[in-house]
């Protein structure tokens, strides 16, 4: 366990839910920049997948978090509306095409092809609506310009992701790709928890259960905590198509409200404030002072998006706690600690916290690699423990070690689960 | 000053300096996100500074932080190297181009050849060295590929921007053009001063004034400590053509090594190891094993850089302290919180900090917008303060709510620091 | 008739028909150079239709003929194969965007989005094959990527486009948009019907009805005619996933010589000896010996095309015959005489030749225009008859000029025929 | 001499001088198509010359013909103007990238640094003009847009170029890599001289002796000869920096108009009348009623370009002539028979005219490749003579054939010349 230097401390002062204010944010998936992160990550996967049968189950270099959604233009009235301009995403990074083997033959790997073809997919598996289609002629998975300039990989790089690290165990050892950190923590605060929840019934149960067809899914929730009053700020890209007036218009936010306080209310005991679309000029009957879209989606009408700007692995943007920079989506899912890492770090905290109940408010995890040596021996494997008091925080002091030793030996096994999507990286 | 919304309450738990642990982290100004960022600003400088000549003191709508930085590819040997493939850099985001007067006449603005002038004159004045053009054949400045795909901006957020807030005062009242945040801290930690101040020596002193020519501008410093003791860890592209072999790369190493100790030893009494360019492969001779480079950029070969993902505005990465997520380079000056907050709640906790001295250890700013809403009325301005005793609290508490007043009320003084270069971003 | 500018006069020498020697050769309709007039004229016909549904049947502005095909990438070996880099598709050009109509009010056009559609539609229609995306998992129409970057026209043209020539008639008449010339001829020489009709059997019967199924639609015929003695030099791409070996290949070679044997000695009495993928190596088992491609098409790998480089508006390259240099495809059908006096002149042409039948055995027409005057009004038509005897030429003389000058009123009429695809360009 | 191929026969009808009518048209080096045309070929010499270094003096297969200009947009005024948008131009094609000795090394060849630095250079020599860069702002060779997509050649086509076709002789043989033809002819007729001339005296003398300073270098000379009668319709953008007023643009046109008319009458002995940017509306103030511009360049706003859509490899366009559709510029100069055939055809026909004189008085030559074979060997070399009587014809009959059969010999020391510029090829 020493050489994963892990070490476990007290963490300097309260939890983060008992202070008096919290800023909570989340994207939601359609975005422009989760649009950038779902695209990257989904072209990793399935250049992953495609390394995979092509080279013995071995995930080749790459890394393509590097995507740009660039909004195009649009114009909406109450009732309809036309996507005048077609978005334009611009694939980027890099990606190794050649596979040289060992006894000296070569393959040539379809990278951009790949790359392309997923992307589409990703759009068509997210924001397909055949409905919408027939609606306003604009097709967002098959009509966005969808550009690739993916290129191959710093030779240095290369090498040093394909030099053995000359250890064994369940999953072959890779060195870090680079000097990076992954941060976590664990539990989610009511006002974190609130705001994930929101999100989730915005794109799913708002819309299909409780019938508000008109929201498109490009939305974004941001709670603002002051003491025990929650101001849920919300802007959701309404459809045109579906918002016959300004009237129907005005009804449909309050009808949100409505359904927004209701579900806020099961999820927390705060006192929650809801307010949709704040810039909204209240009263005016003109199609341009509402968030109304062709699409539902603000990135076809200028709004750009980019990987790694949106949310954090956890699904959300938490400027009270600590966070990581790192664009999880898109990077390799084999050697990349800004990937890992975040990951990593994360499912430790979530496993101390559930396993030391009440015993520990709360849990944060940074772990630091070093380019070159190991991924599972990271530089500095670093435990916070907000514990309840001195008993609690000895009781689970060598656990939290242990269980990070563990879960530091198992980073291998992260690896599939990203290909397949099991687990969310935004 | 109510209608500042400022709540000034205790910092939880003790100065982040105290902590056991600690991670600081700055991308010099050649990484390929330090590039981007630069580039994104120079552009928005560039286009404010036009919006103002033409449109009688107006910085009309722009937001150009969506640059991407796209590797090229490179071939380097010990006492030389060649770019085979020049770099690829798109301007993407939006710009108003064209301007409607009262009185009805129109002007159009050239947005597109402003911003490309602007990035070339950026890499220019940042990295361009007659010698190594000589050396190498390769031009950073002209040879680098610009392309702009700038579009017009949403028409929702020119009529938000153009909507007046109707208040007075000294500097025109703008509403937020979005619903974010902005943080700021002060002091920094002994730790990150170290960080900040080994990166400007790097970029400055070391090769100037102690002689180390071969050291290119893309360098990355990372402080990881733990106790009293700092492990840095330094990314320095080399220059192919200023080292020879590998052997004098290995003495150029050593010497930085003992110039950035003695750096270090001037700069703070924690223990500070150096590690430089931890991915090379001791004792080879291979060049390929060294970071080496043509133009002591690593966008040469294969690394991509993107807005936003680079130093937040005070210049580092700092995983243990709350950090937004916003990429402030190339924001309008005027309206976007996603700038102006974020540099503002650190001039605010600076101002305390220096003004409390020791009394307060450290000072944490949150300001929080609602778009629509006039830039300098936060829906919440958050100070907390980390107060040596209840009475150095209770001396500070008013003054630190006072003076974020006053500097929110002055909010609109910083756009002509920004536009004129006097505020960095990154 | 005067302001016609007809000039009647004899052809010098004979006709091109009794020359010892003529070369004459066809691009298909899946040359890379075809695909781009295919893309631009497909592109302009779907923005005429949509100026016509939003401005009252007025065509506006439009100049669509500088597309680029860049290459793709694939690999292939007899049984299958695979694209590894898709190719990309540049639509270029220039169309008014925005309408503004004499009440002032003004209607957005979506331009780009027309194009990018139109675009993969043309794809779609004509080389989309379910049985070869589902054998090689790439589809032609959807994964080519296709970008656009058209702009808006030069204002200096749109004005002059815009300016009415105060002319009445049952078109409206417009003035001619640039001082340019078309020409046409009639009747095809025996050559030049044999290179069309084996065009046209290669693309259609031989694989319809004669089974050569593995044949692409990237065909080139190129006759070269010796006295009595005709070689036809064809190359046709093939389709690797329907050709299992060399020896099928081979096979399938002999079969289309004798297939291309029998239909040219259909169509022609001069003596015809086939050439089919002249470049193969023959005895080779090598694939990359044998014009073998995964899609059928070149364009999938390395071949480039561009607009205005393959055959004129007679479906045809004729280096022993007059041509124009003008790229037709993709012009505005309404003042671009680029387009429309070639198209016209081969109409003149036409109807002089089968009205006076074997009294003139070859006719010539040439349009000048000049830029600002009307199209109906060139500045030169000239008419060279290669009449039979001076008292053909006499009998032919007045009605020539007659035809032609009732084919120049009737100008305006060729519009809708192009926009509906009447009449084709390439 | 037999395995040349070559045909001599008698040139059926008069020479092309003696008809009635002729359009004879040339695009200045400042027009779109010709910016495209010579951009083309700089690459391919850079390219060229970069091989010869690297590869032992072997020039290695490329084929850049495909760029794109895409123009800009710009707003002028009498007296001054701005470049809003700077054009863009999009360098396509192929070249081998990677070159593989015998002894198996290889070496990696900077393609797109090449090629992206000789067309920005081409810009400079071409179009710099340090006086118009200091009035406008604008640096056509520096602000101008240069992206690069340029691919790797097919793999076949690559082969075939390697195949030694097993000859020797002064240079080492190629095999014509497609089956393709050129085309030549000599002498010029006096209207075919004149519109040369005219295009030379503008672009030079015009300028520099005459002081026509406001003239740019976009121009473009059309003749149509009616019997003695010339009407030649030039279109030169001006220079809106250095015409400060409507009636001085007027006053310009008429000093042109004179100078031409001047010029013309030294150079021909038809009646010519001359006719300087006919869309202008006369009498007007208004400044977008004249051909006025920034940079002389009509590029700079929405003029559009292509490779091979300007002048033959003789510097015309010229309908009344028999003319090849290949685009010379940037074909590679050591097999690519679309641009050896066109050149050599047209020294063929100028050496037989030359030396023939007044026997012969015109000469046309084609030349067809079959790919694969080598070059030297054509298809069919085919020789027209429009001889005075029978004895000039039998005189020269021989001699033709022989000539043609010795410059056919000598076809790879075009080469060289055409590597150094020593050729124009459009």
């Amino acid at each position: 366990m020493r050489d994963r230097n892990v070490i476990v401390e007290r963490m300097p002062g309260p939890p983060t839910a008992s202070g008096r204010t919290e800023l909570v944010e989340r994207k939601g998936i359609g975005h422009p920049d989760s649009i950038a992160d779902g695209i990257a990550e989904a072209v990793s996967r399935a250049l992953s997948r495609r390394y995979m049968e092509e080279c013995g189950g071995e995930i080749l270099h790459h890394n393509v978090d590097q995507n740009e959604v660039s909004g195009g233009q649009s114009v909406v009235w109450f009732g309809g509306g036309e996507v005048l301009e077609p978005p334009y995403i611009l694939l980027l990074g890099r990606a190794v095409d050649e596979a040289v083997f060992r006894d000296g033959h070569r393959v040539r790997l379809p990278v951009r092809q790949v790359a392309v073809r997923a992307a589409r997919e990703y759009l068509k598996e997210n924001f397909h609506d055949p409905a919408l289609v027939r609606d306003t002629g604009f097709d967002v998975s098959s009509d966005t310009i969808i550009d690739c300039r993916t290129g191959k990989g710093s030779q240095d790089l290369l090498r040093n992701y394909q030099r053995d690290a000359g250890l064994s165990g369940p999953h072959p050892s890779r060195p870090a790709n680079d000097t990076s950190f992954g941060l976590g923590f664990a539990p989610l605060t009511p006002t974190e928890r609130l705001v994930r929840e929101i999100g989730h019934y915005m794109e799913g149960g708002m819309r299909t259960r409780d019938g508000i067809t008109a929201a498109g899914k490009d939305i974004k929730v941001m709670a603002a905590r002051d003491g025990d009053r929650i101001t849920l700020t919300v802007a959701c890209a309404m459809i045109a198509s579906r918002v016959s007036s300004a009237a129907e218009y005005r009804v449909l936010m309050e009808q949100m409200v409505g359904l927004l306080e209701q579900e806020a209310a099961g999820l927390t005991e705060h006192e929650v404030e809801v307010v949709i679309n704040h810039a909204d000029v209240g009263g005016s009957d003109n199609v341009t002072d509402h968030y109304v879209t062709v699409t539902g989606l603000s990135m076809e009408n200028g709004d750009d998006g980019s990987v790694g700007r949106g949310n954090r692995v956890n699904g959300l943007i938490t400027p009270y706690r600590p966070m990581s920079l790192e664009a999880a989506a898109g990077k390799n899912p084999v050697s990349h600690v800004g990937k890992l890492y975040n990951v990593l770090a994360n499912r430790i905290a979530c496993r101390i916290s559930t396993e030391a109940g009440t015993d520990i408010s709360e849990v944060r995890v940074r772990l630091l690699s070093q380019i070159g040596s190991p991924i599972e021996r990271p530089a500095m494997a670093s435990v916070e423990l907000c514990a309840a008091d001195d008993a609690a925080y000895e009781r689970w002091k060598g656990r939290a070690a242990e269980l990070t030793a563990l879960e530091l030996e198992d980073i291998g096994g992260l690896t599939q689960q990203i290909v397949y999507g099991h687990i969310a990286v935004f």
